[in-house]
């Protein structure tokens, strides 16, 4: 992997949180929606994978930014950026939705929260949404507001979490059940708190209103915390790829639609809804998909994160039948595996294939399921 | 300034140009557009500075993605888009648009190529104007595509870089004008470069169509530039300071608009130019504004780039009157420099000031017009 310094400047937000992270001694960072995502501290991956599964970590996801739509027409728009049908959507839901483009190509996944009728959150991955969205909203002439609020999460996963926001924000948090929210008390304030995260160790995202709090929401929980052993962490590259859990930017772009991401679950094909890309995801869902998100289990050498994609070919045809976007050892599992696009030929679980590394070593692999925890 | 590595991951990509910046060594990228944009190499900036000003660079500046608007309304649509009246645009003319929201407020400053009466390319700042384009053009039933064409800029940077520019493409480039662009041969292809870039040493930029031809492109002018003394280089922040040189997402955001940045020329405020934010703009040139761009020079030891905006107080008030968005020492005018958005009635040149510089130190300074040649 390539290690190179990121360069800081105003251009590249920090979060409430970013000072705890650089007191904790963070060693990497990514970028996402042009705010700093801490990726690493003193441990390994690995050492960072395991004590997510049995204990709890603090992460910094203020990259994670909310755009926030409100207004007499927000319900209407809000219902054409996504194909998933929000009709019988309840506040204190929260609510994956994929946004499309007219071409049913990704823009974004985001977490919808629905605060109240007229007021809604997306908190997104990686791409500008709320440029996108208040595009759409002025072309259109609809009579919404659409903002980014001062609005920060902070991620507590791992099976401990639960004990540590017990501790912080009473025992009433241990009823909220996955993918749910509702209110909290800190110091002086209300607080969004969901039982949700990016992993699948259990967990709370904490939706700080207010950036002030940051360092005591941060110290608060972080006391409360060590006698479970909490450590700052990030999302963990091993424990995510596992789970398959999708990345926006890395599993697909605009390039790919959510039929091809397994996603026909959250896409109305056949009711009423009224959606951006309706027509195309309706054509494509006819016509039928030509690649879809697999996993990859592969051979070799202990492998380390991917940081550009590794092709993929038929150990048969030795045509190219994809790319792994993440791949990485599973020290569980005890192979490397990988999150990758393929073909539809060639897309059915035990197809032998040939994965070419990063340093140019070509390994035999199998496609298979996800997430890996169903792998043969 | 805080060293951290940048984790690398398909979602931030590489450019065709980012093998030859690793195999010259690059030290730090820093993101633009979900992009690598190299930001150092074996030398300081200083090294870099005296070096670019002196002889030739070549710069990676695959992050400038294209927004390719084409079709029936396109000339309409990119009239919208921005405050300058476009109506005597010409093919083979770079402009400089500020793009904004209903507000007024900044949500890029790309340059605009008009490749045909309906095909323009907006050659972006860092945030995701391809959304916001499709946005709009969607939400308000416009016929136009718009896409990312397959096209990466490549900068040769510096007082020397046209006997570069001409032993690759021929004696013609030479007689390009500043701003302006025209087609020039390379290999089997046309490629548009114009004369432009991200300095004030003068320079060209190839905006290379297929990134196919990035390695051999790259190859061709490292070579000619060799007995030049051509390096790898990249914008750099004394140079880019010291020429008032602003940059999206540092000295302004959405938050800024482009009276407050000083831009009042691309603003066309009581023409018949029809575009989003006109009424806003209006109101803000009708009422005046409460702060602009300004340069501030400080005294204290040399300045390494500033990673965090720097607070700004007056000497008399001690009020909060700005903060320093991009600062560094010049050793060329032999003291600190910084951009600044100051308020209203401290922005007099010659108002003197305090920056609260990184580690907490506080300097005195004063306010000066921009560029800083022009400083006392």
């Amino acid at each position: 992997m390539t290690l190179s310094s990121l360069k800081m400047s105003r251009r590249i937000r920090r979060t409430p949180f970013t000072d705890k992270v650089e007191w904790h001694g963070v060693t990497g960072f990514t970028v996402v929606n042009h705010t700093l995502l801490p990726k690493s501290f003193q441990n390994t991956t690995e050492e960072d994978y395991w004590h997510l599964r049995e204990n709890v970590q603090i992460w910094d996801v203020g990259c994670q930014r909310q755009v926030q739509i409100s207004g007499p027409d927000a319900k209407r728009l809000v219902q054409w950026l996504t194909p998933r049908d929000l009709s019988q959507a309840m506040p204190g839901k929260c609510l994956y939705v994929p946004l499309i483009t007219e071409n049913a190509g990704f823009i974004n996944d985001p977490v919808l929260l629905k605060i109240s009728e007229s007021k809604f959150w997306l908190s997104i991955a990686d791409s500008d949404v709320l440029l996108w969205v208040r595009g759409l909203a002025l072309g259109a002439g609809l009579d919404v507001e659409i903002n980014e609020p001062d609005v920060w999460p902070l991620a507590i996963q791992g099976p401990k979490a639960v004990h540590v926001m017990a501790e912080v924000f009473g025992s009433d948090v241990r009823n909220l059940k996955f993918f749910n929210f509702d209110w909290f008390d800190f110091e002086d304030s209300k607080q969004l708190i969901a039982r949700s995260g990016y992993s699948k160790q259990g967990g709370f995202e904490i939706y700080l209103m207010g950036g002030d709090y940051g360092s005591r929401l941060w110290e608060k929980l972080f006391d409360a915390g060590i006698k479970h052993g909490i450590r700052p962490g990030s999302p963990n590259i091993i424990e995510r790829v596992e789970g398959g859990l999708l990345s926006y930017g890395n599993e697909m772009t605009i390039e790919d639609n959510p039929l091809e991401c397994g996603l026909d679950r959250y896409c109305d094909l056949s009711g009423n809804t009224e959606y951006i890309g309706k027509k195309a995801l309706s054509l494509i869902a006819k016509t039928g998909i030509k690649k879809q998100i697999r996993g990859i289990q592969f051979s070799g050498k202990a492998m380390d994160a991917c940081s550009i994609p590794w092709p993929v070919f038929s150990k048969t045809t030795r045509q190219a039948i994809g790319k792994i976007t993440s791949g990485i050892f599973s020290p569980r599992l005890k192979v490397n595996i990988g999150l990758s696009m393929i073909k539809k030929n060639y897309w059915d679980p035990g197809t032998e294939v040939l994965v070419h590394t990063e340093g140019g070593k070509i390994v035999s692999g199998t496609v298979c399921t996800l997430p890996f925890e169903r792998c043969s």
